[in-house]
């Protein structure tokens, strides 16, 4: 796929993929933190990753040449299914469930576990950035402006915990093509990143939206 | 475990683990992949949910309570196993092999699939920032400046295609306890982002380091 391509299933079916590979996704999400805090004997490791590769196997018989790619609708939100922060169907996203209104606002409560750590305990400095761009880009996305991020700064205030987190982000002005955006994470003890990024509109929105003063309704296009 | 420890392992025991959790997590890698793209039929994927949900249940008989932590060691390299960029144990790394010398600079040959994706065919923007954010990191390691990432700036050039890939980064300058690393990322078509970030010596490194004009040999604990 790894395209922009019209989601043509009709909502009926999106639920029924969803109630499919959500639970699937999940169960390999598990598998995910198993395997990196397992203490099982020698053989039990030998034996788990024999059946993996052979599920993986059954798996690929029939799969996508490439990446999932990204399916969006007119009118419903899109199905961002393998993005790497949100997506439904990959496992490497914890995945965050982001709200969002067409003020240009993105709000999250999210968990992220042993998978996501740098120091010990921590998470990793540079998940923290992957988490905040998502965010300020579904902020931008959500307020009519969708882009590609420009620039991202990240200021970590202090180390974020492993564990239960909220994220919050919003547009803060536009200007032309360019979108500023903001937002932060918020541990158990406050503010621990803040994060600033410019999105830039892509060339197929900018005839469309460049030129509005009014924020326009979402397109979410790059949820 | 969540903490730095100091790994009490034999190198060869070190080299026991390393053949047995590699090929181990690799073949979750393997799954993370898979179940992003299989197109195999419903009553497949819900056998293979089932399969991973008790080989999970098998691995979690024994396990850490916590995330990996960091293992580290005086002499040789540390054992980051549970990092979200480079962690052998981590399927969510994907991982990165990082090359490091102690002059402060390190760089990586590494392959981004189908589970870092943003925009169709494309890394995620954050993916991109979490794998500078590690390679800035060692370097400033590897030249004996370890340290938590203090702010870290992105600069997108052009989208970064999935695939083969390159990235690199040195120590720019170093000033008390900052220290400021730069790197990029190359592509097929050239550099597509760029970043700069200040990372703060911890606490416990301060005294030994801060006042040092000389780079010193590298105590690798950030790895």
């Amino acid at each position: 796929m790894a395209q922009f391509e019209i989601d043509e299933a009709s909502d009926e079916e999106v639920a029924r993929q969803s109630a499919l590979y959500g639970p699937f996704t999940d169960a390999v999400r598990g598998l995910v933190d198993a395997t990196i805090r397992t203490l099982v004997d020698d053989d039990e490791v030998r034996a788990a990753q024999a059946e993996i590769e052979a599920i993986t196997e059954r798996l690929r018989r029939r799969q996508l040449e490439g990446s999932f790619g990204v399916l969006y609708h007119p009118e419903r939100r899109g199905r961002p299914w393998g993005n790497a922060v949100i997506g439904l169907r990959n496992p490497v996203a914890p995945p965050l469930t982001i709200e969002i209104d067409t003020s240009g606002r993105s709000w999250s409560d999210f968990h992220l576990g042993a998978a996501y750590e740098g120091p010990p305990g921590l998470v990793h400095g540079g998940v923290v950035s992957l988490v905040l761009d998502q965010m300020l880009g579904q902020a931008a996305g959500a307020g009519g402006r969708p882009g590609m991020t420009g620039t991202l700064t990240i200021v970590y205030r202090q180390g974020t915990p492993l564990g239960d987190l909220k994220a919050e982000a919003w547009i803060d002005r536009a200007e032309g093509i360019k979108t500023w955006a903001k937002g932060h994470i918020i541990g158990p003890d406050g503010v621990t990143a803040e994060a600033e990024g410019v999105f830039i509109l892509p060339k197929w929105a900018r005839e469309r939206i460049a030129s509005e003063e009014i924020v326009a309704p979402t397109p979410k296009y790059f949820e």
